[in-house]
């Protein structure tokens, strides 16, 4: 009997939903809106219908599903209780047996930011390895840590909270936390827009990022845009990026000593060079002993979460 | 049956011994000498001889024997390799297997520091957590992060180095490591008469330390002794001092989110002060999911080691 497993990605606006094999193929990949509205209540229900419409279109019998796995946005201990969820409207309540009860099936929960390492570990570009980072430098950063194969949760569904490591003393600017000097102020997309701004305005020398900034386009494409070509500014805005980001990964590795830093988010995007300015740094402030660790780009993009999710349940 | 473990703590001058039941009780305890010479040769031999003769002391027979848990000063992965003792003398080798051949009883083997936090989780100043962070605050300062139970041992044998976290960017002096800026160059014993000696230097101000500078006797204890004395400058240093462990710690708690953070080594023999300038700095600076973590301190002294030795082979 062939064996399935569905991975959820719950978002704020879209839920994607993948149906899978249990060595890893995406046999069916589709969305459904996320309903936030009623504090959230209609969120699992329509999950659930999603789930056991698929099955029955498909043929497929409940007792060839291993289990649903979901990855939520919010701080998800390991019995699958979310303690809050402002983007959905859910307060606290226990994913893996209100999801479970609708759809009388094994359901496994998670965060979604770790969950998405689980799935780069899986079949993306952490895949060969059993003890790997995954730092996801989009709007924020987010991380995931996986240690033996297995992701790290904490104690209150905080781990992998990489974007909040203290790495600058006197930053002016207040962090979506509370705290001034995160990493994420300098090591996502909205922190590279944060360095170069201040560059271009700490000085005078010629940028392409000037006529961006003025044209209200300067973002982490555009500066990783000049930097391959040739400008000297976005250049040093690059290092000064990496120099954040590799104090950062020094730091996790000096803790869990990972085989392996899987870059993701919208950043990645920039390809192979953002792995050259970060592991540049990392050598320079890490422990010699982690000094071999790897670097790799997440190659799943969009679908970590649902590739992790479908692989929670096979843990 | 009774049922029984052995717990070896090895040193480089020393090797401490002590025969468990399952529950933790210590039943008895005693040290051998580290025989270091002949590329230390002798080492698992004397240690085999010393808990063979036990055994047959005690009546005790190899099938009521649990096993045999070792903490090794160095890098040891999860199947027992050490890579490098130089304290010791070995290159390569597999204690489990050579320890276990030369006992025809199961062996496991782990790096020391790693080993103690697991000693101060069963029967220390961890019991009662399954996620806990040791840190040991002596010469340097070491570490050992338990998650779910279990030591985080990482690709290399370098998870829990958490002495050689990056911390200050323009240290003038050299870290053990060869890097400059490591949290152990301020969080240890040695760190904090840096600190202290730092301070006298740099102002005029009136303090019992001058006298103890003068008289060779800067150190760890008495700048707490001149803290409890209410003592200006050096309440100042333990700020410091606290200001920087603090900051360590708390981007530790971004990476595995600990319930408990276990202060160990000579240091901690301040007492629960320690904890109270270590934890203030710790609550500013960490990510406010991780601020509830808790503080106490090891309570097993230089015992750790052969406490968690023994769960090793319990685990």
């Amino acid at each position: 009997m062939n064996q399935y497993c569905f991975g959820v990605d719950l978002g704020g606006t879209t839920v994607k939903i993948g149906l899978f094999d249990p060595q890893g193929s995406v046999l069916e990949k589709w969305e459904i809106p996320t309903r936030t509205d009623d504090n959230g209540n209609n969120i699992l229900p329509d999950i659930a219908a999603a789930i056991l419409g698929k099955m029955q279109e498909m043929g497929i019998t409940k007792d060839s599903v291993i289990g649903v796995g979901i990855g939520v946005p919010g701080p998800v201990d390991d019995d699958g209780v979310i303690h809050k969820a402002v983007n959905l409207g859910w307060g606290v309540m226990n994913i893996n047996e209100v999801l479970g009860g609708l759809l009388q099936m094994p359901v496994k929960a998670g965060n979604d930011a770790n969950v998405a390492a689980l799935g780069e570990m899986w079949c993306g570009g952490g895949k060969g390895y059993n003890n790997m980072v995954l730092a996801t430098l989009g709007t924020g950063v987010g991380g995931g840590i996986i240690v033996n194969g297995k992701m790290i949760t904490g104690a209150t569904g905080a781990g992998g909270e990489i974007g909040h490591i203290h790495i600058v003393d006197d930053e002016p600017d207040t962090c979506g936390c509370g705290n001034h000097g995160c990493l994420e102020q300098y090591g996502s997309a909205t922190g590279v827009v944060r360095l170069a701004s201040r560059k271009l305005a700490a000085c005078d020398d010629a940028s392409v990022l000037r006529e961006a900034q003025a044209n209200g386009e300067l973002s982490a494409k555009a500066v990783f845009d000049a930097v391959k070509a040739g400008d000297q500014l976005a250049c040093e805005v690059a290092e000064e990026f990496g120099m954040y980001l590799g104090k950062g990964l020094a730091a996790i590795a000096c803790v869990v000593n990972p085989e392996i830093f899987v870059l993701g988010g919208g950043v990645s995007k920039a390809g192979e060079i953002l792995c050259e300015y970060v592991s540049k740094y990392y050598k320079k402030y890490v422990f010699h002993g982690c000094r071999d660790a790897k670097f790799a780009l997440a190659t799943l993009g969009n679908d970590a979460g649902i590739y992790g999710a479908a692989k929670l349940v096979l843990e």
